[in-house]
């Protein structure tokens, strides 16, 4: 019995005491609420997927962990990962269920994903995200892609949280800029470009000399939209002003202003264009979006999405082109913890602690208990008779807010003690209320 | 784009369309409200747990899915595994947190777990469970062993499924029995016995006369306790009946019928004595319980747990006794899918489409829709502005019970169609209610 198995948490997989995970699972519950608000259903994808299949749009450098059975016979290679995000799942789903479904189709998601990274602050293995999206057969509006961060800014309102704006790009304009520029391989230098926040504007600078090879000038100018955040649409004016030109950048500009005005009833601060915006994933064709808390801005993203045109194409003859946004409910959730701004919840979901003082008295208690229940009222009972003082300090530990005497002698009345208010007085078990 | 991947399903990996997957939530939902009513804490723990965790007590024969990440370099060995159950981990969580928690510590967890079975029907490989479990220091009160079927029975109540009887065994009965029949190596005794359900009673006969080698005719008398099933406290009649005395068997016996005993005021037929019940996990240490759907026996146990006095003591020096139940809901939910006795939801969560009939109009539905959803109505608009009739067939697919037309001309109505009664009238949006 010495030899004691490791219980050592793993660096990158989170988890809670119940005072706190409650708090996530009202959060959850709350963001939940405001999808379903907007006609989004729930479905949830498997957590498996085919190797293939994650490795989408040529994401290869993604850390996927892969799946072995313990006792695989040789040979045997289920070549089987866990997903990384929802993303490519919904595509996926979207793909092989498309006689089923009705388009356009909008779906939720709340699911935890896996990615094998090195555990360093800020960054897990195991994460729970939040997603929307909508997907549509050959052509789906753009109103849909301000529909996205409006329905986010809603589910941060509801979460009570520290000031995020959630800022909105659009690939095109970076695309185009950088095409405009003379800038062939425009998918390299973006993924570099999207390493700002991480690595600084000189390091960016030094890596695009390198492989993409630009010479300093061009890779100045490549980064010289990252500084062009503005509320409104007047960010196209600052665009024009540069004096680089190409369609493409000038699509992107007139997908961002449409997506901006429609948005023009939200809150101040609630939403900026953002042109430093450029997201690392491949898939994305058009608008993308990405926010961080405003008080810790290098504490990583906590919101991401984007417009995907040809996501399920490598699954399909299909044209399905969609759009989403992910709440990245984990990440925000520690960020926030780790800067103690989260507030405990209680340890136990009970309302009411029944008191349990003599064994004579069992049945009176369930039996109150009971009752309780069948009103609503979340109820348990001290599990051993036992000092009452020591019943009422578990009440005060798990934070119960109730303490119930049943009438133990004949003729005498229920009693409830009020734990914050720290009175007791008689209760008719019929109508009582817990006050909040 | 003719080289499609493959988007077929990986067989034991469920995942349901959206009318389906509604269901599914929903019984999630009312499951979590039946355990809160009781003090349950909602935890979660990681899904990945260390390899020589998920080994505990012998069990090297589960089918457990091992980690391993992409991109490893070599030598790298992560020793990591999916969890197969929610037991081993919240032993590993309640040794690990023992400082922090309130004890008796109870809790539920609802996720996923995995096995990497061979496919076949009725099993899965990823798959949801439902767990209850209470653990305390030192002692843990026998009354909590009938606390985990009275909990599940009431779950299995408000989800208004087919007959379900709970069986409710002890381990110390079959041991004792089976030490009062001289036999030494209850433990693989025990698992052959618990195949049962599986091969049936020939095979099982076969198997003890196999490997623990025991002679036919004690291998039938080891088989006697399986066909005592009493609704009430009778079972100990049955067993002293057979003649085989030993003082575990005593003890499990009162154990047993001191939770029959407390069980008595659930209606007929929730739960039962039952000393066919063996349960495969070795952990066990009394108390087990084990149901399936009255209609269809073969399908397999759809409810499962029962007491472990010394799962935690892996980890631990401390002596942690819980005792434990889990609704395998995928498993519950997969056997009635496949009697067709789940009746689909909509497929949006919305009460109301907001109709678009031209372009112009734009702003006046999503400002109705706006209006709708801050009354708590949960309303999507159509997105596009084309022929009316489509866009109901649209909400008549996707099951939307009401379509709104906003007032487009000065001074004309908000109306509503009522989708199921075919009717269509002038609406207040400031009071209006959609009807169940």
């Amino acid at each position: 019995m010495t030899n004691k198995k490791n219980m050592t948490p793993v660096g990158g997989f989170p988890e809670y005491l119940p005072e706190i995970h409650a708090v996530e699972q009202s959060w959850t519950d709350r963001i939940r609420k405001v999808f379903e608000a907007s006609g989004y259903a729930p479905i949830e994808t498997v957590a498996v997927e085919r190797l293939d299949a994650l490795l989408a749009k040529g994401e290869t450098d993604k850390e996927i962990y892969t799946l072995t059975r313990l006792q695989a016979e040789e040979d045997e290679n289920a070549k089987l990962g866990l997903h990384f995000d929802l993303t490519i799942p919904v595509a996926r789903y979207v793909a092989q269920n498309f006689n089923d479904l009705t388009f356009p189709f909008k779906r939720y998601q709340i699911q935890k994903v896996w990615r094998g990274e090195r555990p360093q602050v800020g960054r897990y293995r195991e994460f729970r995200q939040c997603d929307i999206d909508v997907i549509n057969v050959d052509n789906l509006p753009l109103h849909f892609d301000a529909e996205m961060p409006e329905i986010v800014a809603e589910c941060l309102m509801r979460l009570d949280l520290p000031p995020v704006t959630i800022g909105i790009g659009n690939r095109k304009i970076l695309d185009g800029y950088l095409q405009g520029l003379g800038i062939e391989d425009t998918v390299s230098v973006i993924r570099i470009i999207d390493k700002l926040d991480k690595i600084g504007f000189d390091e960016v600078i030094a890596e695009l000399t390198k492989a993409p090879a630009l010479d300093p000038d061009t890779a100045r100018r490549a980064m010289a939209l990252t500084t062009i955040k503005t509320a409104d649409t007047s960010f196209a004016k600052a665009v024009h002003a540069i004096g680089v030109t190409h369609p493409l950048l000038d699509e992107g500009i007139e997908e961002l202003a449409f997506v901006i005005k429609e948005l023009a009833h939200l809150p101040a601060d609630a939403i900026q264009a953002d042109l430093s915006i450029a997201r690392g994933f491949d898939y994305y064709t058009g608008t993308v979006y990405e926010a961080r808390f405003k008080d810790f801005p290098g504490a990583g993203a906590i919101v991401a999405g984007g417009r995907y045109d040809n996501l399920a194409s490598q699954f399909i003859n299909k044209k399905l082109p969609g759009v989403g946004i992910s709440i990245g409910l984990s990440r925000m959730f520690g960020q926030l913890l780790a800067k103690n701004l989260i507030a405990k919840a209680q340890q136990s979901p009970s309302q009411v602690l029944v008191i349990w003082p003599r064994n004579a008295d069992r049945e009176c208690i369930t039996g109150t208990a009971r009752i309780l229940r069948a009103r609503g009222i979340r109820t348990e009972c001290y599990h051993a008779p036992v000092k009452i003082q020591r019943q009422i300090a578990y009440a005060e530990k798990k934070g119960i807010p109730f303490v119930w005497f049943p009438p133990f002698e004949p003729g005498s009345m229920h009693e409830v003690k009020d734990m914050k208010a720290r009175t007791q007085s008689q209760a008719d078990i019929e109508n009582w209320e817990p006050s909040k």
